[in-house]
């Protein structure tokens, strides 16, 4: 082992770990406002090319996961627990594969009108992900705990938010569509948008452990 | 920092927490309870007023989850592992979500009658509820492992009986129920009934991983 | 305490949960093939015994997990994380439950025709055990981690492609089935079938983080 890599091995922990989350809270935004872009487009054309591109970035995320993973095998030192790590890791990882999700539902179940009720979900999917991303840059020092609880009440918020919207529009489903097949497409995909809320709540609550240990 | 808070600070272990899980576990009680008294009940207006009395417990649940995150914030010592409080707290509160999410889903889908399988699951509900108070109240020594292993026991044979009750009511519903949307609608009820059963397992899960550290 | 109850409680680690663990895993590949050889029967008794067995293994799946967090409770010395162990046993169990799972709702539901997307999930499960089973084998010694890494991918993989035939599936369903209450029956026998790979999955999560402390 050279100099070089003895160094690299010490080096301050915050160098290896923190751009790779950085740029996984990047994608998931970009993710977010593609699929907001997709439940306000009319052009099935459109849609269908927004829905690529998600899956393309669904595909970065992972790669970013596995990076982590890879990362977490050849590093001793890490910035904050490895479990936390790697629980982290994976509840981003869900989000991405939440937001993929609907984006594909809408596409395969052809829902080429989109309603008022999904796309206030992923506006708070928006939210969620960008409140995501700014504890994500905070987690370097640690310092501005304010911030982080913040975020993390925004993020829960969100959620109950989007729970409540979920809730009315499938009672609302429940009262007008008569059509049992279409109203379980919509179902589905409203569910679908739902969980990636609640999966930037798992997100929250990794970040919540992580403030625990080391605040 | 003066003489009372330092003290405080180093209070014996079990005076911050365990009062708070008691009052989460009496709280699951509580909303046990009522969500037996509305499968149980013909009046749609009192149903209405229980499922708001329920809303209002899930919410003082929220506080309750909060404010144990808050403590673990400022609590160098605690009484077993931070990770474990931490997810004690948070499977406490998704056993009220899922009581309150099936009040929820009979008031919004205007479900005026209610069926022997979901008074049933609902019974099962709050036997798990009270062992998991059971195992609440037992933290505190952990003296009795018996009584806390037995408690596990029936929260485990809950979930298994409503998984049965619930998998046979849906054969049924898909035997007799012609209108796919009641169907629906119904299913729904029963599998945020089951899923509150399955939570009450995931609180049972983080007893074993207390009693697997400290007993 | 005599001398021999001593030297058991130092005995070489992996003496008391690795055969258990190899157990679960032999259990889930029984079950895996069981639910094959279902979803390729077109004999309805066959497919009713078939049933029965695979509930009978279930069960048998059910007191390894209870053997395992019995040994945690007695031994002090454990061949990786307690919490781990703890985990693993866990997921492998959730495993079995939605193998299960998927053959009592083939039963409950009375399908009584397969379709082409149910055999290729359930090959993909098949394919899943047998991944997580070697790796279960090569946890006694960690030596072949490249191994480990291996499983690992084709677990994720065998999840991927399950997920993308549930979702095609699906879509197909809405497509060409027009009556409502047969579609969720098919959906929930297909959902059952992919969330036992992503429980598949979740093992595979809990292999990386043993990995990661221990390789």
């Amino acid at each position: 082992m050279g100099l070089n890599s003895l160094f690299s091995y010490f080096i301050p922990k915050d160098k290896k770990f923190f751009p790779l989350f950085e740029q996984a809270g990047e994608n998931l935004i970009e993710m977010a406002n593609l699929l907001d872009r997709l439940v306000n487009s009319a052009d099935p054309e459109e849609k269908s090319e927004l829905t690529k591109i998600i899956n393309d970035l669904e595909q970065k995320g992972d790669s970013l996961t596995h990076k982590i993973h890879l990362e977490l095998g050849k590093n001793f030192i890490t910035p904050f627990d490895r479990e936390d790590i790697h629980a982290l890791a994976n509840s981003l990882d869900d989000v991405a594969d939440y937001i993929y999700g609907a984006a594909k539902k809408i596409h395969l179940y052809k829902l080429y009108s989109t309603t008022e009720a999904m796309r206030e979900i992923t506006t708070l999917i928006v939210e969620s992900c960008e409140q995501v991303h700014i504890v994500l840059l905070e987690l370097k020092t640690l310092k501005n705990v304010r911030k982080i609880a913040e975020a993390n009440i925004r993020i829960n918020s969100a959620e109950n938010k989007a729970d409540d919207i979920y809730n009315n529009a499938v009672a609302k489903l429940f009262e007008h569509e008569k059509d049992a097949i279409n109203l379980i497409k919509y179902k589905e995909v409203l569910s679908a948008m739902e969980t990636a809320t609640d999966r930037c709540e798992d997100v929250s609550d990794v970040f919540e452990s992580i403030l625990v240990k080391n605040a």
